[in-house]
Order: C-alpha cells, then structure tokens, then sequence
C-alpha cells in the first residue's frame, strides 16, 4: 500500500485544472455521498461492487457478507473506489463543449478486514448513525452471530484524487454568439415523504427518525 | 467475449432472491440513469471511472478522450460497468437488516471502438438527444477535429445482471414488535431550475432545453 497522497495510479492525467488532492474536500465529498463503486481485479478480471461507505477519521468503511468478494474477499487486496455525485448537465453550444457537473473522489489502496469485536461494533454504529443519526440506540441490539456475520473493511484515504466541475459551459470563442439556450441544468436530490413499513400497524407514536444529509 | 447471457462472471451469488436477469429490465434500467461506472484492470491493477452512457439497441456506448484509459483505451479489453441508482434508506428493527432500495445492472464484455465516422455521429448525436430531446440538431456543428479528439466506445448488453430491491423491511419474526419506527426513507432525484450561461446576456428569446427522463 502507498503511503504516498499523490502517488501515480491516482494523479490525474486529462482534465488537471479540475483535479485536486485536498483530504479535507475528499472527506466532505464521501460524508456527503451515501454510495460509492469497488472496483477490484481478480486473476486480471475486473469486477465492479456498488455499495454504502461511511467514514471515521482517515479511513473509509464498508460492510459486506461475510464471504462476499468486496468485502472479506477484498481484504489485502488492491482495489479503486469511486464516490460520485452528478451534479448537473452542463449544456454548451457545441456537442464538443456538453459537459456534467460533478464531484468525484477516486481512491486506491489495500483494505483491512476489522476483526476486533468492539472496534467492528462501534464501526457499524458510526454506519447506522450515518444512515439515520442516533437510530442504532433506538435498534434491537445486534447479536453475536449477527456480527460474525458482517465483514467490516477498512482502507485509509491515502492515495486518492479528487475530480470536479461546477461551472457554466465553456465554449469555443467564436460558438458563444450561436442561437441556442446554454447553461446547466441542476440535478437535485431530496429525501421523500417518510413510508412507513405497512407491518408496522399498531399505531404507536414512535419518533420519527432523522434523515441523513444528501448533496 | 462471452455470448451466453447468464455466464458465470455476471451470475448473482449472495442475495438470488434480488437478482433477474431480464433484458428489458436492464434496458429500463440503464435508460434512465444518466451515469454508470467502468471497472478495468491493467496488469492484475483496477482502475475506476465514472462516465456518462447511453444506449442504442442492444449496445451500451460511452464516449472520452481519445487517449482516456475508460474510452480508447478500453477497447478489446475486458471491462466491468455497474449502473445503480440508490432509490431509498430502509429502515429496519435492528441493524442486521437495514438495507436500502436500489437497481443496479452489472455488465461484463469487451468494448469495441466505433471507427466509421458516419456511426461515431450518429452515436453522438444519441448521445446529446439522450442528455436533452431535440438538441443536437440546434448546436453549432461538429467539426471534424472535435470528431477525432473523441473516442466512442460500443459493448454488448450480453452478459449482465440486474439486482434490486424495492421493499419495506424485512425485519426477523421477534423483532416486529420492537418499539421503533422501521419503513423507507425514499431519495428523490429531480430536475432544478435552469440556470442560463451569465455569458448569454442578449437576452434573445431561446427556445429552453428539454430535460431527459430521470427516475
């Protein structure tokens, strides 16, 4: 594993004035995105894993089965992780110039399967608390087998690069007279209306929980 | 590049009861998300890229720089794209089986690169059409400099799988009556307000864009 930032795999090579290697704009960008992407490469095959990361520290965590390949099967092996949010489509007055806006954080590195009880304990209480903060004191508690379970892997933020836009189009000097609409079209998400589970019907007045922040 | 459709690579393991393999679906699926990811390995290495696609019959295309890793560079090499949307937080009586709703397609194959120039606009102009109705035939036209600066690439919607869930919680028998509110927190994504280029101040009555199917 690099103990390098901005070691090669993760430098940006097109597109550099959109680039940085800020940790803490990195941080923001995964807090604030639920899901992100495993790639992994098995015998030179690759495979790709949508899943939800939280983040404590320098680290960034993932759950899985016990026996899933992102998960345990992932541990102390080389993976890339993508965190994306599309942020809008950027409408130019030329094909060329379409572009998105976006905040992307691309990481590398060799993930650690946490086999400490308690530390894999509190991990998954910092994730449910992040899905909806204060629930897991609310929850049935989690049981032995429960636990064995779960993998929790662990990889540090170390090697990554972040990627961005948001801006209006930039178009060719001479295409900015051309009679078409140019500009961006935001793409928002919201949480929706609450919807409670129909087996749920006794009627009591349980608290609602919180929704987790989205950007 | 395998032709069987339910080859092993692309086969569900964990989770069966979540997993189709429904052309249509995936077809669905992949229409109404603008943004997938592509998973490559080079030398046993994986690399990750999150790129916008489209679709055109039973192929799914994506467009980069000529000299990109996920575009040209992809070609005849083996790849593996997910395309996922998270469509809600599930909320369930212990953490074990908090999950969310989500589609997401995984497709394995071998891009090709679209060579023949009249096909490369034609892909293209899908492409702008996709991104917003009607709005390739307004733009100033492409050059043919722009048209070699861009790489298209084109792979079979073959060997792929579909994994989703689109339920309440599935919480253990023991657990309903546990005093905590459980259901889905759904995550809605929507069209913003249009946002015009400040650059475009000529005030002329532009017809405004159309926006493209989210869901």
């Amino acid at each position: 594993m690099s103990t390098e930032p901005y070691a090669s795999r993760a430098q940006i090579k097109r597109g550099r004035k959109r680039a940085s290697y800020d940790i803490e704009l990195a941080k923001k960008i995964i807090d604030c995105t639920l899901m992100c992407h495993i790639a992994q490469s098995v015998d030179n095959q690759a495979f790709i894993t949508p899943t939800c990361h939280w983040r404590d520290g320098g680290f960034i965590y993932w759950h899985g089965h016990a026996k899933a390949r992102n998960a345990a099967g992932s541990a102390d092996q080389q993976v890339a992780i993508n965190i994306c949010q599309l942020d809008g489509l950027v409408l130019a007055r030329s094909a060329f110039h379409h572009s998105v806006n976006y905040r992307s954080v691309t990481l590398f590195g060799v993930p650690e399967l946490i086999t400490e009880e308690q530390e894999k304990l509190r991990q998954l209480k910092l994730f449910v608390d992040r899905v909806s903060p204060e629930r897991w004191s609310q929850l049935r508690p989690i049981t032995a087998q429960e636990l064995t379970m779960t993998s929790v892997m662990a990889m540090p933020i170390n090697e990554f690069s972040i990627k961005q836009r948001a801006e209006p189009p930039k178009d060719d000097l001479a295409d900015y007279s051309w009679p078409v609409w140019a500009g961006v079209l935001p793409l928002n998400k919201s949480w929706g209306q609450l919807e409670q589970d129909p087996q749920q019907a006794d009627e009591r007045d349980y608290s609602l929980p919180i929704a987790p922040e989205v950007c």
